[in-house]
């Protein structure tokens, strides 16, 4: 673990030898030790960032520290996971004094304002390769699982989807004829480079919530995750999407291209009972969270036995074939008049698409 | 978390989804849910492994399946716990169906062998690099510390060290003067391909032993890690060194350049009270592993406060100026008659140099 650069040594172990609370021992033996609170378990999560897929070459390594933690935080935070500590182990093709002392500030400031400590590591040279795990603490029966949610659930989502991604336009100059002011050209970078994982609204929403994950690839194809996990369907009300001011001055195809199909978002997408309206209003008001209602989950549409003498099939073995009225995960797009929209989503290539 | 490139899923996903009995809840999810034993804590460790500085280019897929989980397990072997989980974050080029059943099936066979299972991932494109983390379950009273070494104790190591380095010699063709046959050739290159992670003797070595860590960068300058935690020095018995059959042929000044910095070994070095001897002995030949002890834990010299009035330094501030009779950490070398012996051990390169 963490040796040989002593320039490494000095922006990262020294760092977190001085820094280790909750881990019974940090780094500098072959393994860390670590436990989560009495009565709770491990959320564990990892993610590999790679340049020219996850960042650009050029990226700003204080944001790039930033966010390859952030992005980590918000698997906690979509299980509803209070954050231990995490491990970091990287490849760098040369370690550079000012890099390492940018990219190490913007991991730390974030890692500091969630108590997160940096328990291990190794690095190595290499082309640059950023892998984190976190470790967080949960209740195994209030953690917010994929699998939970059940039809008449509302759908929620937190802050402003498609930000993230109107900033990546911006940053790749993508849409030339479209006048997007300073002020918002820079709100819509930060969501980018800065992404805030829902950490507080993540633990407000245990017990609370059923279903929930982190919408990092786009919230139409993250919901599907659910859907797929659950059994179920979902109804969006597209007009209900909540839009921060800079998307919402773009038009209308690519306000729903970035907040449906956008990635990086990190903003949480979770499903509870009608009951608990207040509740969740309530749970995120307190941390200071917008959250909206965008839409119900469904039941997939009953599957027929259907019998279909004549047919090929039919004859061929004599058995009742299946046939679904509707395909499942399914999410049906809506107006606010409930009228039936058709979406189109593919092709909007984003960063993180694994 | 796993998704995207079918290939991979079909490799890994769905074999870790059927496969999943520790954890409680697997991959899937946004995060692994993961619990050490009642009353025990989690230990953790992370490696990154890269083409060309950890394996080379033409690596059997097979055999860097196996050594890449083998390396994790062995940092759980030197803290004396057991294995519960792994996550894998891997970037692949491209991905090719026989270099993945190849690799998934030397990984999962070590898996299978220590019960240790999937719970996690992420995959992405890039150049190849692959980050394991693992984690074990330990008694916090009983993990083997590289800080706990005390002065007399004995030191001991399993297996026969060198062997892998050797065998990274036989691979690269580099002493093509030296006759080395065909079975000894095979053994040699097998220590370095398929390294056996020391994990059941790691775990009867709790309570047991007191120091402990895991061969990787040649056992000098591993065991100088165990010195500088616990501040002791050591003195060794080279002529103790364990050495294989197939080590054993080579000229000395190779045997102890091979045995003493060479890396990749991941066989334990430790450290237990003069008394244990019976102890270590038996719980060795119970898990059927070869231990030898080589020397022992000393005190670093005492550090004297010495006035040395007249010298530049002194004249300056006139304050004492501490003078150590000996270098600390300090190995000093000795033969079988104790006679010190001067060892030149630098410049020795081999893989995992970090």
């Amino acid at each position: 673990m963490l040796s040989e650069f002593s320039l490494i040594d000095r922006y990262f172990a020294r760092r977190a030898r001085t820094n280790t609370r909750r881990a019974a021992l940090g780094i500098g033996d072959d393994c860390a030790l670590i436990a989560p609170a009495a009565g709770e378990t491990l959320a564990v999560s990892t993610d590999m960032l790679v340049e020219g897929r996850h960042f650009l070459p050029d990226v700003d390594p204080h944001a790039l520290g930033h966010k390859a933690l952030a992005v980590n935080l918000s698997d906690l935070a979509a299980m509803g996971a209070a954050p231990l500590g995490f491990t970091l182990a990287f490849a760098l093709p040369k370690p550079r004094e000012d890099w390492l002392e940018a990219f190490s500030s913007g991991l730390f400031e974030l890692a500091d304002r969630y108590g997160c400590e940096l328990i291990g590591g190794d690095t190595t040279a290499g082309p640059l390769n950023l892998c984190l795990t976190v470790f967080g603490s949960v209740r195994q029966d209030t953690a917010l699982r994929r699998d939970a949610a059940r039809p008449g659930d509302d759908i929620w989502v937190s802050g402003t989807p498609g930000d993230a991604r109107a900033g990546l336009a911006v940053l790749r100059n993508e849409w030339p004829h479209i006048q997007i002011d300073r002020a918002n050209a820079a709100h819509l970078r930060h969501a980018l480079e800065y992404p805030e994982p829902r950490v507080a609204l993540g633990l407000a929403l245990g017990g609370i919530a059923r279903a929930a994950l982190d919408v990092s690839d786009g919230l139409a194809g993250d919901l599907l995750h659910i859907l797929e996990r659950s059994h179920v369907n979902a109804e969006i009300d597209v007009d209900a999407l909540p839009l921060s001011e800079a998307l919402a001055r773009l038009p209308r195809a690519l306000q729903l291209q970035c907040a449906l199909a956008g990635g990086d978002d990190y903003e949480l997408c979770f499903t509870a009972a009608q009951g608990q309206r207040g509740a969740i209003e309530a749970a995120a008001q307190q941390v200071g969270v917008r959250v909206t209602r965008i839409g119900t989950i469904t039941s997939p549409d009953t599957v027929t036995p259907t019998e279909t003498p004549g047919t090929a099939e039919a004859a061929d073995d004599g058995a009742h074939t299946r046939r679904k009225a509707q395909a499942w995960p399914t999410i049906a797009w809506r107006d606010a008049s409930g009228a039936p929209l058709n979406l189109t989503l593919q092709g909007f290539d984003h960063f993180h698409a694994d």
